[in-house]
């Protein structure tokens, strides 16, 4: 098929996520390869998106292009009743790269039907109803899921009925709680948290749900001690506490799970992306002892069509084999603190629009401001901007597709980009910051 | 790997949909080909369950295994934002099955997603909230899916606050409306749910859900003019009317869609399974032009990471041509008429234990009871019993693996089942009920 026919096809019949349908012109992608992309015109863009922060180990890995060809000719699909040697492989490895004692994982689609789940689980575990969760977070697009969500793309779908209560999370740079410091920070944050619970009613409350890393929503990384203390008050009040690993898990951080740099073993993960590298469409809960419990003698009331869908577990088998071969967990930690942490700190002295760099391994944001000191965003929370839109605009007119939200950019190539690639890129982010500098007070 | 260790690794990993963990012993499948897979011990079973009753062309279709190697091959991934051939052609094509005027597709990963998606386009495009849905019904796992829900799966995670109402379907062998002719069950089940429109009150309702043949909720094909009715209540109140083609849509009738048979046009209609036959995760919904213009110009505040993934579009288009070229969904009808229906009819005449058959094409009910005069199920509603386990173990024993569901046995093969492995079916399934005919008065 031609790409011109490909958009006239797209245009005709595809219906977008987050879109107003007849007002965009999406870009034909005419092959993708490593940490390139193609577009219908011959353009070559460098992927600093990975897609929507999932093709970790970038595009079109050989090994895992086989692995899932080797899986087609075996053994496509089975249903979730049955045992299947690629979902119980899977689930094994899965077992190894999460917190202590967590032996089992229940598979879903992708991230949203994850969240769904472990808040139902939790639910059910604890015979309470409310979640607890963080503005700026990301949980999904299902109901639920969206209603968990602490942005605005919660609000067209937030009829209050949920059962969701949104606190504020640690933020330093746009502290809620007039902080000064990291430590002041996690104390305020926690103490925060505890008093949401004791307002709420503990006896209420059946989980607090947090992304390790908020990742869409700013990659905040919180400050140390953060997430023990949620532990601590998860423990002290009988909450089943969720980690998020969506975005944040399978090596985005330069560690498996994001949370392995926190010292602390939630009840139950979830995760995605990564897991496939999007390559096949595969989500699930990490699944703790305690939870688990109480499934083992009476049925868990919930599931799904596809769960441990094979040619997706074989996916995950190549994508984490691979990845472990190539050393590219390791790789992302090397390049966050070798490479892009260095390279952008500098580009925060150098630019008078970048108020803040923020990350660790090759999850990195920029926040983009009309001013350092009042720390006024180059575009409004929610919104986007004309200031905004040029940074980007310059950005892919050299090459490089960056991922966007409101007045950041975010840093998250592929884990296995190679240096040359990422200084380039850098290199590209670097100059394209000047056109923001001129909408900035400096 | 073996198949023990494939047994080993699932008992101590693999947390199963809908199970009490420690008291499941899954079977392993060893392989599957057509209509027949394999278990452990070499054990062959021909599959008159089509998995979930998805693999509606078999197990490892050549052509689609094929198709899913080469797109692996060019490009498994690509986000949601950007144009991609296979999703636009993928689209083109489900446009063309889709009813008339339905235009667009909107991507999900199966399912469940779908009904979460089609629920909220229809609040968005009418500002309202409730959405009816029938008893005797299944619509997903995902938390608003399963309040849509009409079957005892929801009940442990309905906490009444979803802006769900069931009300009551035309279902003749149980009437809720004291009918005893389809024409009577139709005319009373259309003044039922124009009665709860009034009472629910039609300025608060969004949308009509309704699988057009209710699936795993028993196989219900819905009386002449019933679903022309509904539309018609949807037009009068200005309401969304959600067609659910899920599990009945693709072939699965001897139609494309089980819509086809009744001449109506949904305004959206929310599809997975069969789409791809399962071999990769699918489901979207076809959005038809009322709902579309609603997202036309102000955006639609949904998505999904893998929103027409071109890995399940290529499937999804490789399915749909084999289908067309081995004249599937022609061979469902026929198999239906000249083979299924004669045969259960004749068993339902032969049988204490068999009170009614009921079906087309390639799906089909059996309702086991106790007394044909009170209908008396075989097991209760939403349990078991040792009677129909007896039945069950021995279809298995036989070399068949039956779709149950409470005192019901569906018989849902592939559309493509040769005719002689499905009057071999048939027949172990004549023997079987001779050991429910034990249990029933007769």
């Amino acid at each position: 098929m031609s790409n011109s026919r490909a958009y006239e096809l797209d245009r005709a019949h595809v219906f977008h996520s987050w879109s107003a349908q007849r007002k965009i012109s999406p870009m034909v992608v005419d092959r993708a390869e490593g940490s390139h992309l193609w577009d219908d015109q011959g353009n070559r863009y460098l992927d600093f998106t990975s897609q929507l922060v999932y093709t970790n180990i970038g595009h079109q890995h050989p090994k895992v292009v086989k692995a899932i060809q080797d899986q087609a000719a075996k053994l496509c699909t089975i249903a979730p009743a049955h045992a299947n040697a690629e979902r119980s492989e899977a689930a094994r490895l899965i077992a190894e790269i999460s917190p202590e004692g967590m032996e089992y994982t229940f598979f879903t689609n992708a991230g949203a039907e994850a969240i769904e789940h472990a808040i139902r689980m939790a639910r059910l575990h604890t015979g309470k109803i409310k979640v607890l969760t963080r503005y700026r977070s990301y949980h999904g697009g299902t109901q639920t899921a969206l209603n968990a969500t602490g942005d605005p793309r919660r609000w067209a779908s937030d009829y209050g009925n949920a059962g969701i209560v949104h606190f504020r999370g640690p933020f330093l740079y746009r502290s809620e709680f007039h902080a000064t410091t990291e430590q002041q920070e996690c104390e305020r944050a926690l103490a925060h948290l505890r008093s949401t619970i004791e307002l709420e009613g503990p006896s209420t409350i059946a989980a607090i749900l947090l992304e390790t890393i908020p990742g869409t929503a700013g990659i905040m990384p919180p400050p140390p001690g953060y997430l023990k203390g949620v532990r601590e008050l998860c423990d002290e009040f009988g909450l089943v506490y969720i980690a998020d690993e969506v975005m944040a898990g399978f090596g985005r951080t330069g560690e498996w799970l994001a949370l392995d740099a926190h010292d602390v073993v939630p009840d139950l993960v979830t995760f995605a992306k990564g897991v496939t590298s999007g390559y096949v469409p595969l989500g699930g809960v990490m699944v703790g002892p305690t939870v688990f419990e109480s499934f083992a003698e009476k049925p868990y009331p919930g599931g799904l069509t596809y769960s441990g869908h094979p040619l997706a577990a074989a996916a995950a088998i190549a994508t984490i084999g691979a990845m472990r071969e190539e050393g590219m967990v390791e790789n992302a930690a090397r390049v966050g603190r070798d490479i892009i942490g260095p390279t952008l700190t500098k580009m925060a002295d150098d630019h008078a629009c970048l108020g803040e760099v923020r990350g660790v391994g090759a999850f990195w944001a920029l926040e983009l401001v009309r001013d350092k000191e009042t720390r006024e965003p180059l575009a409004p929370y929610g919104g986007s901007s004309p200031a905004m839109d040029a940074v980007v605009a310059e950005c892919k007119k050299n090459g490089l597709l960056p991922f966007v939200n409101y007045n950041r950019i975010h840093v998250v190539p592929a884990l296995n980009i190679p240096d040359d690639q990422l200084q380039e890129g850098l290199q590209i982010l670097d100059a394209a910051l000047a056109v923001g500098d001129a909408q900035a007070k400096g």
